[in-house]
Parts: C-alpha cells; sequence; structure tokens
C-alpha cells in the first residue's frame, strides 16, 4: 500500500504548544502573578437559553418512539435550512433551500470541498492565514501561491489582473486580522473570479460581529458571486459552538465549472462521505434565529465587542496601527518599537503577565504583528488593558 | 478552475428511490391493504434513558459559565475514550487511548480515512457491497477489484493469495449479507494483508449484534492486525445513534507504511479537517457504557434480535438459504423459485404486501437475493412472517 506522499510536506506547527510552555514556565517562576490571556481563540460565554432550552427538548424527543429520529437528511433538515434561508432574505441574498448544506462546522467544510477540485489547480492564499487552508491544500499536493496582506494595503490584499489563480481563500472579518473588506472590495475578487474562471472560496465564520450595515454579511450580496463563490459559514462565534458543532456551506446551482454543477457534485460527496449533523444540535441552531435566541446571542457577542472595544480604544490612545477590533472578536495590532512577534510577546508576559499570539505563527507577513483576542471576561481585559497602557 | 473529473464515473444509485415509487403506487392503488416494510435499513428504537439523562445532563452543564465546553480535542474526549478502552479489554484487546478516534460516524471516516492513501492503490471491494466504500473510492480515482461473495462461499469471501491488494474492504457482521467472519477466516485475511502489504478497512459497525463469544467482535483479536488493520465501529447500530452521530476509528500506532505512522498521519487528518464530535453526544456515548446503559442497550438490540430469529425460523421452515439472521440485523435470502430480486419484490408487494430491499441493488452478486431487516415492529414482523409462510 502506497501512502498519500503529500502528507510528508506537511510542516508541524508549534504556535499554540510554545505559547503553553513559555507561559506556564512564567507561572511556574512567578506564582504570585495573575496571568491575563487574551489569546483565547475560543469563545467563552455559555449557550443561550434558547438554544439549551431547544437542545432539552430535542433530546428528550429521542427519548420516545414518537419523537426518535433516526437517519436525518446528510445536507441537514429543512427547519434548519428555512431560517438560514430567512437569515439571508433579510440582506437581499434569495437562496433555495437546497442550495444550503448544513454541516458540523466550516472547518471540516473548508476542508472537505477540496473533493470536488482537481489537484492540478493553482490555490490562492492571503498571508497572514487561518493555517487550514494551507495544509488541506497540502495535503492533496496543489501548489499555493500566497496574497499579501500587509500594512500597506490594510490587510487586505486585492486581486492582480495580471495573475491567474483558479481556487481563492477570502476570510472577512479575517482570522488573524479583523480585517473585514467592503463591498466595492469583494466586487473587485468577484470579477478577478469570473474573468479567471476561479471559485472563490468566502469565509464568513465571523460575519455576526460586523456593525456597519454597508460592510457585505455574506459574498452573496455581491452581485456575479454565485457563479464563482461558496460561503462557508458556522454557528461557532455566532451563538457559541465551538463544542457544539454546527455550521453550514452555501453552494449556489448556478456555480457551474466544466459543464459540473457544484451544488451537485458537493450533495454528492456529501451524502456519500458525511451522515448529517445530530438532530438535537440542528434544533438547536433553529432556536438561535428565534426571537429570545437573537436576542440572547447578540448579548453574547456585544459582550465580546465591548472587550475588542477595550482593547481598541487603548490602542488608538497610543497611535499604535491595528486592525479589527470592531467588525471582529480580534485585534490585530503593530508590535510597538518594531519588536518582533515573539519578542513582543516576552516582552508582555514578563512586564504585564499578559497573553496574546504572535502575529509571526500566522505567515511570513505576521512578523512584527501581533494577535489580542476579545473572548477573556470583561474584567480581565480591563484589568489586562490597564496594564498596557501603563506600559507603552 | 479544473473540477475532479473522477466525480464524472460515479452512477446514482436509483435503489430506494425505485423502492419508494413502486410502494407509494401499489397503496395508491390499493388504499385498504396494509404495507409492512421490512426494508429499513435504520434502527426504530429510541435512544435509551441513560443516554437522554446524560445528554440533558450535558446540555444543562453547557449552558453554565462552569459548565461551558468550546472546542474539545478533535479526536475526542478522554472519558469517552477511556470506556471504549474498556470495552476492547474485555475481549483482550488493548488500546492505547491515543490509538482511538472519536468521530461522527463509520460512514464519515470509511470515506476520510482514504485521504491517507495514494490513489495509486489498487483497492479489492466485495460484491455485494455497502455502496459507500465503491463511491468514495471513485471520487479519488482508484482502481476496484471485485471481491466475489456469494453462495458458494456463504458469502465471506476468502483472499486470494495470487493476486495482489493494496487496500481490502472487509465488513463484519456485513451489510448487506449479514454473514460473519469467523477467527480463522480473518486470520487468513490478516496474512494475506501482512503478505501484501496491504491495509484492511475493517467496518465492525455491527459487532455489538454478534452473539457467539467464539465469534471475533473486533479484527484486534486476531494476532498481527495491529499492523495491518483500521477498525471502524459506530454507536449508531449499537444504541440507535443514526440520528445523534456518534462513532470511533482505531489505528494502531504499531501500523506503519512507508516509514509514516497512520495513526500519526490520521491525527493529522482529523485535527485538521474535522472539530471533534459535539461534547453533548460524547456524554451521550459515555453512558452506553455505563452499567444501566448496557442494559438498556441491549433491551433494544435484543428486541431487533428476535425480530431477526422470527423471520430466520420462517426461512428454514420452508428450506429457504440465506445468511444473517443471526448475529446481524439482517437477513440475506435467496429468492424462492429462481426468482430474480426485483420480480421477488414485487411478487412480495403485490401477493402479501411486504416490502425488503432487491439484493440485486447492492452489487451483480446480489442478483436473485434479497435482504430483509429487523428494524420494523415485533408485531408487523410477526405477521409479515405468518403471511410468507402462508405464500411459501
Amino acid at each position: 500500500m502506497k501512502i498519500n506522499e503529500n502528507y510528508k510536506n506537511l510542516e508541524t506547527s508549534y504556535l499554540f504548544s510554545t505559547i503553553a510552555k513559555k507561559v506556564s514556565q512564567f507561572i511556574e517562576n512567578n506564582p504570585q502573578k495573575k496571568v491575563i490571556r487574551l489569546g483565547i481563540g475560543d469563545v467563552t460565554r455559555p449557550l443561550c437559553k434558547s438554544v439549551v432550552d431547544a437542545m432539552n427538548k430535542a433530546v428528550d424527543e429521542m427519548g420516545t418512539p414518537e419523537g426518535f429520529r433516526g437517519y436525518g437528511p446528510e445536507q441537514g433538515y429543512e427547519f434548519l435550512k428555512d431560517e438560514i434561508q430567512n437569515y439571508y432574505k433579510k440582506r437581499n441574498v434569495l437562496l433555495k433551500n437546497d442550495e444550503i448544506f448544513i454541516s458540523d462546522g466550516a472547518k471540516s467544510d473548508l476542508g472537505n470541498i477540496l473533493d470536488l477540485f482537481s489537484t492540478d489547480n493553482k490555490v490562492l492564499i492571503p498571508d497572514p492565514v487561518y493555517p487550514v487552508y494551507v495544509d488541506t491544500n497540502l495535503m492533496q499536493g496543489r501548489k499555493i501561491e500566497f496574497l499579501e496582506a500587509n500594512e500597506e494595503n490594510d490587510f487586505l490584499p486585492m486581486p492582480d489582473f495580471n495573475t491567474k489563480a483558479d481556487i481563492i481563500y477570502l476570510c472577512s472579518p479575517n482570522n488573524p486580522t479583523g480585517a473585514v473588506y467592503n463591498k466595492e472590495q469583494l466586487k473587485k475578487w468577484v470579477d478577478y473570479a469570473l474573468k479567471n474562471n476561479a471559485v472563490i472560496l468566502f469565509d464568513a465564520a465571523y460575519e455576526c460581529f460586523i456593525d456597519d450595515n454597508n460592510l457585505p454579511h455574506s459574498i452573496f450580496e455581491i452581485e456575479g458571486a454565485k457563479n464563482c463563490a461558496i460561503e462557508f459559514c458556522s454557528f461557532s462565534k455566532t451563538a457559541g459552538f465551538t463544542g457544539t458543532r454546527c455550521g453550514y456551506t452555501v453552494v449556489s446551482d448556478e456555480l457551474n465549472f466544466d459543464n459540473m454543477s457544484l451544488n451537485k457534485m458537493w450533495l454528492r460527496r456529501q451524502t456519500t462521505k458525511f451522515n448529517g449533523v445530530p438532530y438535537i444540535v440542528q434544533r438547536g441552531a433553529q432556536a438561535v434565529f428565534s426571537e429570545s435566541g437573537q436576542k440572547e446571542i447578540f448579548e453574547n457577542i456585544n459582550y465580546y465587542k465591548r472587550n475588542a472595544k477595550i482593547i481598541a480604544d487603548t490602542l488608538k490612545k497610543h497611535n499604535i496601527y491595528f486592525t479589527g477590533g470592531i467588525h471582529s472578536p480580534y485585534i490585530w495590532l503593530k508590535c510597538p518599537n518594531n519588536m518582533k512577534s515573539w519578542e513582543f510577546f516576552d516582552f508582555l508576559l514578563e512586564k504585564i503577565q499578559v497573553v496574546g499570539t504572535p502575529g509571526a505563527g500566522f505567515g511570513k507577513n505576521g512578523e512584527g504583528f501581533f494577535r489580542l483576542t476579545s473572548f477573556n471576561t470583561y474584567e480581565n481585559t480591563l484589568e489586562a488593558m490597564k496594564r498596557l497602557d501603563g506600559i507603552l
């Protein structure tokens, strides 16, 4: 048996394990000092009441002969797809239910969608980047070209019409930079994709953090996107589902390449290699869209946003360049005094016991940058920024 | 963008849609007649109380700041892996926890595991077969050779040491035939795989139906299997989790090809392209192994087994050849009077209003055979067999 040799080209990331090691070392040497973690990449607020109630109800149903559900549709129950359809409608994006595929999360789908594409495609990935885009392509042996995101373009790289790419990753609001494309910018990407017969994989996992009605939550707000883009979204950040697992992927039935419908191909992939999201979880996700659910999840989102604003305001006060902080739970800042990413990490840990994530861990353009997140408590975020203010 | 051309080689199966059409047509024409469905391929008994209680508790936990869980380990929580480790230990199979990977089901893993293998491998798949084995390989463009399962070998094909294969699918107890390999037979397959440097993908999704302590529940009961086999198992049939979604895959750390550890490769695949099973569901699966959970799930399994026995006894009485019926929820019978599969389907529907699945739908060796399942109620199964008895 021959293995998939491409796995030999994968590099192991030591980013988070190195951080953990450094922090635990510090704590061992300084047990009396209170470390505040602003590097958390996971939500921390509990599931909201409406979701908890809906899931308890669904669990009980599953315990009765009348309420029990076996295999569901692999692409998700209509009751949840109806809600998502409605959600898009509010922004004038009209979707058919069979264009919406419920899944166990954006990460799975972003990896699995590559099954539909030849390995003989050129992939364009922004740097800095969510490492999953890179690794999933390396695993299948595709050629990757990096798109330079930097201070010059405010970490929102635009297409170069002189180069050709086949598969393009865009994430907006971005992880790790928090930068958000506006409609005009996304329109250029759509134009580029249509001109080059390319597909855009649009990661909208952070759309719920967008505060400005003029900024696009979905790439399908852009004309022509249905003919060139696939959108990935998730309840992870929207409703605290990182440990509950539910997302959705939108593949328009207008998306065709080589006379094949990607919608039909994805349906075939999912019905063959996936068995759907737990009924219980889909009922929980449905409750996110109820009146009480919307109110409750936005209380959590606004909690994180308030934290982000506290961080952003502190950086502004000291004229530190950053992206994000608004429309995003992330704050991507330029390390002061031309410090390198890891240098700034050590500096913060030593001086004020604040932990963040060195930007260099997200790609070469991340060097000299640093990511803070809004997922700690209000009190801790306030305290961390008071400390930061004191040393800047 | 170039699509994955292999998708053009997939055929659409009309098996279950044709059955549905024929049945609804019949009901329309004969509204007064009671149709009994013995073609159901999904469990029907509700989740047991221990599982329901555990999941309700986990849902409540997720609604509190102290109990909330975000991202879990992609390969599953230790609390569940501990139980599975214990479960294997009872049959003297010793596993390390990091050899056990929790997933959303055997179907996903059976498809996804192929990511680790070169497309340049020869695949050996039994016929008749669970279609997913075939389609997932066609999607990646692998060459498939079929292994003849038939009346002559009691639907338990053995290796031919004169031919070479790289990837071998075995499912025991088998879907659709219900046939079960004994230890001596499995040992021959392990010997074959070791000799040919092949990997066995062992689908053990129906192991809980095995009644005889001498029959292997796991391929790891066979010496040498850790060096050549990967095992896929699931709570779907064991505990009625078809709509709740949880399974596990065992990849020994002794399984190496081309100096690469498949255990490490699978870990890398799962951490990159999967985000783990919902915490709530893993708590439910854990409860399956509790004393009350075991008692309750076996009440359901025994309920199905009693149905299978009723069917098997009826066939025996009429000297009809069949496999399964014991150690399996499936009964795979030879159509009487040399009828073809679809002919027998029509015959049963017309004469006694019993619906089953034509064997021809599972591959060419299924022609002339028919699958009945034990997933209907006791009363309906009894009634269906009374009707069958009357016409045979």
